[in-house]
Order: C-alpha cells, then structure tokens, then sequence
C-alpha cells in the first residue's frame, strides 16, 4: 500500500485507527476455546467488528511466537484475513547484521517463503544502517523505525544526549538518507505527545505509528494536535482497549463499539488539525 | 546452565567455540533436500560432527521465521537435539515493552506454552530496562544483551558519544543493575577486538558472545588475548566458516574437522591467556 492509498483509505474512513491484535489465549473469552484455532477465531471477529472504523491492523508478532508453531499458524491465517484495503504491521521489532535481516524480511515480507506478506514491520535501529536496509529491498514495502517508545525504559538510552540532541532525534536525522517517507514511518510513543512537534520538525512528511494511547495513558487529542501533517501522518494504535473491552459472548460487538468512539473522535480531530 | 558449569564445560572441552547454526534452506547439501525436514537432518549431523568440541550452540532464528511455521518446527527439533551439556543460545535479538517482551520470554524459556526451552535468548538494548527485565523472571535462564555488534552499521548509534562515552558503553554500564554476571552477557562484536580492554574494565566478570570471527574477518587471539577473564568469559561464534565449509556428502565430517581446527587454537589460547 502506497502513502497515497493509505491517506485516501483515512479520509474515506475518517479515521487513522490502528487496531493491534495482541491476542492472548489467556486473556480471550473463554468460549472461544473451543474452537480450533481460537486465537484466529478471536481475531476474526474482531476484524469483522471494526474494519470499519480502522485502516491498519497491527499482530504484535510476541502474542504468536509465544505459542510456538501453531502460533505461527493463527498469525498467518489472521494476515491472510485481513481486507486489503486496510494497512497491515508485523509488530516484530526485529533487526540484525545484514543477511539476517535480509531473512527477517524474507519471514515477512515473502510470501514464497514463508507465507507472510505484510505491508509493513517494525525495526530496531541500534545495529545501524545495514540492519535496516535489507528490509527496503522488497518492492513496495515498508519499515517502521523504532525511535521514542511509549514505555518508561525509553529514558535508558534513547533520551540520552549525543551531543546537542537526544539518542532518538539522531535516529530520526540519520535514517533519512535510507528511505524516504514512501517506504519508512517511526514509532514514536502518545506518552511522549509533548516531543512531536520538536520532531515533526526533523520528519515533517512521515507517518507516525504511535502507541501508548488507551491503556499506557497517552492523549490522542495532543497526539493529533502536535503529531498531524497535511496526509494525516498518524496511525494510532489502540490493542487492549478495544479487543478486550469486554470478555463476554458478544466481545467483538463490544470492540466494535469502542473503536467506533475512537473514530468518531478521530473525525472531529481530522476536521480541527488537518493543514 | 551455571556460570561455573559452562566454565567447566569449557575446560573439558579446551573450547570456548560456539556454533552458529545459520541454516539456509538455500545453502545446504542437495542431497539432504530429499528428507523429511531437511533443515533438522543438517542441524542434526552437523551437531553429531562438532559436539566434542563446541560448548554452545546458536540458532540464528531468521534463518527458521524466514520459513514460517514450518520453520518453527525444525527450530523445535534441533532445540530438543541440542545436547543439555551445551549452551544454548536463541539469537533472536528480542526487546519490546514490558508486557510483550515478557511473551518473547515466554517463546524461548517457558517449554509449557511454546515448546522453546532455550538457556538465553538475544536481546536489544534500544527500549531500556523494561524491555529486558522480562527475560530474567525465568529462573537459570540467561540474557545475552546487545553492545557492540560487528556490523558496519555499529558506528551509526553504538559509536555515538554519550557525554564522555560512547552509547555501548552506557548500555553496559546501566545494564549492570539488571543482572550480574549469572545471569547477563554481552554481545561483542570479534572486529572490535581493539575495545575489549575498555570493555573488560567496565565488565570484568560477564561472559562475551562473540560475533564476527571467520567470515567477517575478526581475529580469534585477539578476542582471546584481551577478552578472555579468568572463567574464560568468552564464547566466540562461527557460523558460516564451519557449517558450510563443504557442500558435499561429507560437509558433517569437513564441518566437524573445520570446529576441531578451531578448538586447537582455542586450546593454545586457553593455555596462554587465561588468567
């Protein structure tokens, strides 16, 4: 999916929902136990229930790997699910030497050989440039560059100062000679709703992917207020607030409804912020 | 595994040689093409050929996610092949929020939900504490956590000056408070033997992964002679160099003879610059 397909699906949609599948057997109501495959099964309805109101879908790839194998079967079964006109994510963080990445993006970018086929996956960036870039071979694909995360460990490292400027605006700068922002958005945290226009600055034309609203507490209004620019920019992610919204037989009704009240706020901030 | 029973291990075996088991589908022997999973029957005999010698082994984990959930299943094989006298290492260079890396955890050390029962996982710096505390809940199980990689894109972020250090050298100052050196090691990559005197002073007791011999050009006595402390503290992988050292018949037995060859120096070393 091009940036121009991506912004048309949210004017369309009147929404830049991301909706992340963090699908715990733990965690999904019980009666879908029964199913075959209840980790799909749960994310079939909820796709069904807010395909509507969201333009991207986001497997955080831990809650499949965790299971192993058959994991990695619901999560294929899921990617092949969903619609294509919504933007997928393989939320996998992933990032190595050269020829390893290389293979990390042969995991999810080809189909012939692994069976996976996302339009996007998330990357580290502290191994550098030749552990970013084998995933920019493929066509048309795109990476989503870590930079500040929603989590209190962000402090660590990527608030510390190289010089004149934090650890993340140096990953910002330098990443952009690998891509333009056809191919690479950034991952940075609502929790740190009060850096974006610091870093609009640096990135003025990239999608942001944009965690931490919801259950991490962030605030989507100051988000879009700071983080918009004239194609949207913003693919905000909601995961256990919608999915699990409510744990009984009509879950993904429920879910459904709640996406629908992010979207309804998302139309009103569209129609305040976009330039 | 122990601190003090892979020390042991490594002198009964005069080696501190770790085996890279970057099995490409692509790369191994055509004759093995015929068996069940092919990629399992190369592991398997190159683990026949190269376990008197080696005192771990490392799964690259691309090379298995590369082939989607089959993948997988030969990943389980050769972990459940994988001697319990060896160390074992899923290079996966993990790191997400808490709650998530907490199911990366769970992928590689909890053998109840995932069938994955390795001794230590890989795991990215980038995200800070929270994203690496997960992987220590599981008792006896080991991080392996990012410093100086021996890739060419290691100078982009790893390189930057921090203050008066460079930014590997805070991750390995800070990382000091997560764990001690029964439960932490470091990757460290083999091209930059010149910093592992530095790096010594700052980690005198963590045992080093150690990348970049062989194909990538390090050099084995240097990492010896300014790495090794007085329980070795090294384990220096090669990959490439011994499991495709043949592509006929024979590659377990010329695999087996290159992992001999590299134990004799190992030895000499041993002898020369353990403390």
């Amino acid at each position: 999916m091009t940036k121009q397909e991506l912004f048309e699906q949210i004017l369309k949609k009147k929404s830049y929902l991301c909706v992340g599948l963090d699908t715990d057997i733990k965690k999904i109501p019980s009666h879908l136990l029964k199913e075959k495959d209840p980790i799909f099964e749960f994310n079939r309805r909820i796709i069904d229930a807010t395909v509507d109101v969201a333009v991207a879908y986001k497997p955080n790839i831990a809650f499949y790997e965790a299971l192993g194998a058959k994991g990695w079967e619901s999560l294929q079964r899921t990617m092949e699910y969903l619609p294509k006109n919504c933007f997928s994510i393989a939320d996998a963080k992933r990032g190595d030497i050269g020829n390893t990445s290389g293979l990390y993006a042969r995991a999810f970018f080809d189909k012939n050989t692994s069976g996976f086929d996302f339009d996007s996956v998330t990357v580290a960036p502290y191994m550098g440039a030749d552990s970013v870039l084998p995933f920019l071979e493929f066509d048309g694909k795109w990476v989503i560059l870590l930079a500040l995360t929603s989590n209190a460990g962000s402090d660590d490292f990527q608030q510390l100062k190289v010089g004149d400027k934090y650890l993340y605006e140096a990953v910002l700068e330098r990443s952009q000679k690998w891509a333009d922002s056809e191919r690479m958005m950034y991952v940075v945290g609502a929790t740190k709703a009060d850096k974006l226009q610091e870093i609009r600055q640096i990135i003025p034309e990239n999608f942001l992917l944009v965690p931490g609203v919801g259950a991490q507490g962030g605030s989507l209004e100051e988000v879009s207020k700071y983080g918009m620019n004239k194609q949207c920019g913003l693919l905000v992610n909601s995961s256990r607030a919608i999915i699990y919204a409510s744990s009984e037989e009509n879950f993904a009704e429920i879910a459904g409804k709640e996406a629908r009240k992010v979207q309804i706020e998302m139309e009103e901030y569209l129609e305040k912020y976009l330039p």
